[in-house]
């Protein structure tokens, strides 16, 4: 099956989901309609086997993750996707591979009505890089840059979850001894199938101060964050580590979990105190659950705490992909 | 040196070069704030080490490649480039690799007012993955499928030079039976930096019918054209093989070179024949030569023609990355 076969077959559909998509997949470029007045977001990542997943991976898993890590993009931007393009390198073409990759991806896409709108197939070490585009009002997008002293800080969903199920898959013993001899679908899909919140993220729009996604571990990330908007931070650890799936942990695992585990692709967000209904009222609307963790302080650097207002003594990185 | 180090030290500019852009790199995605009235027009390219392009290639010529062939697909729309993301999977983060990649990459963003406003950097086999945007006003995009029969098939440049030096570059003898013991850089330019012909699309839009870029040979390629547009054509290989860089080499492999080497990235287009002073017009005002070398016909399929006429039988295939 050659190139043009294979891109016929598994990624042309008879129409686009999305009615901005003027010119979808087979001309030299797609075109766009763009919303009148509004703002376009537009957001990149690569994806490479051995590296952000294992070689072996469910292709299925992977076509929705490689896409659920770009919306997850837009999510923390507050903005609606509309289209998206995918490249793709791969070994050899094979047929039940590419079968089941486009079946999660699609998924996801109609259920973001985000239509595939053009990209690039070759052959080479197993690739994925989507470059994803949405919508937003003029001045409504959810930046880092915006966080005032005094807010307050929220995560979406749970951490930890994803980086339990990573050091399961890699055998690690402390990971076997709290979940068991068999990783449970549940923990597996939280690593494997990540939910972008792109529902919270829109809900957000007006309420919170700003907003950035977790893809390399709390720790790491809020510091973006941080600097952006030049303050610093007090967080509640043990506010931060609720979640159920990994309540089989001792405390200090479960902290470094949530603290240092990457792949949650959930919203770290900001809103003065003020708001704090409107954005519980977001979180309903939008059926995705938020925790309170801590507020922004004009010190910098963050000062982890537990439940008691005692110091956690931390010496926690981001993931860093080229860290010596 | 980090990830985030890595990326602020060679792809973050003070300023970006466009005034379309609301926010840069740095944040969870861009913001860019589209001209009222116009068309978005996306493409994506993919470039993996080894297969297009040597693991050895000068990084500032790839930094130029790289973004030269997806300009390409927005000069083969008509389009005005505005942006475009960057994706880089690099096997290790190498500091004069990356200053030339940057400084190969952004003279010639530079040169079109297109600004890197995002992406990602993770460690990887090399691949370079770009998607780019443009604007167009609604109903002027070149597109493939809107030739016509009787209309005039162009070619800008010349095609050829760049299967000629990758040939001598692999050491294949006719090459360096045609070119000598030395490659020229003029010559070797034609594969590694080739120019995207932006001004040209951009000065077709109205004139031209329809248009493509050619990347992977006039024989493979122009079918694609032919096929979204319904008809046939009628080409002059003789006409189409005329570059200078090929006039050493014997006329058969003129036309091989012209008809099947891939990565000319020259513009192939159509017009009505009352078109022809507007096509000398468009050639003049972008300073780029074109050809004509046919014409659109209603039978299908291509017959290729020497000057005088007679039938050229050729069985040339188009590159394809999963060909058996």
């Amino acid at each position: 099956m050659g190139e043009f076969e294979l891109i016929r077959r598994h990624f042309v559909r008879p129409s686009p989901s999305n009615t901005g998509v003027v010119l979808g997949i087979g001309d030299d470029a797609a075109l766009l309609q763009p919303s009148p007045g509004l703002q376009w977001v537009v957001s990149c990542d690569m994806l490479v086997a051995g590296r952000h997943f294992f070689n072996d991976a469910p292709p299925e898993g992977l076509g929705h993750k490689a896409l659920a890590v770009n919306l997850s993009d837009l999510a923390a931007m507050g903005a609606r996707p509309v289209a998206f393009t995918l490249a793709l390198a791969l070994p050899q073409a094979n047929e039940a591979w590419l079968t089941a990759f486009a079946r999660g991806l699609f998924a996801l896409a109609d259920a973001h009505h985000c239509s595939l709108i053009g990209g690039d197939t070759t052959r080479g070490p197993l690739n994925l890089c989507l470059t994803v585009m949405g919508e937003i009002a003029p001045g409504q997008a959810l930046r880092r840059d915006a966080a005032q002293v005094g807010d307050d800080i929220y995560i979406s969903g749970g951490l930890g979850a994803a980086h339990l199920a990573l050091a399961w898959l890699q055998g690690q013993s402390w990971a076997h001894q709290a979940v068991g001899p068999q990783l449970p679908d549940a923990l597996r899909a939280r690593l494997e199938r990540p939910t972008p919140r792109v529902a919270l993220g829109r809900a957000l729009v007006g309420v919170a101060s700003s907003a950035m996604d977790l893809s390399d571990g709390l720790a790491g990330d809020v510091q973006h964050l941080l600097t952006a908007s030049g303050c610093g931070a007090v967080i509640n650890l043990d506010a931060a580590s609720q979640d159920p799936a990994l309540l089989a942990l001792p405390a200090d695992l479960r902290q470094r979990c949530a603290a240092v585990g990457g792949d949650d692709y959930e919203l770290l967000f900001t809103a003065a105190s003020d708001q704090r209904a409107a954005v519980q009222t977001a979180a309903e609307r939008s059926q995705t659950s938020v925790t309170r963790i801590g507020h922004l302080t004009a010190a910098t650097g963050v000062q982890w705490q537990n439940a008691g207002g005692q110091r956690i003594e931390a010496g926690w990185q981001s993931f860093d992909h080229f860290a010596q």
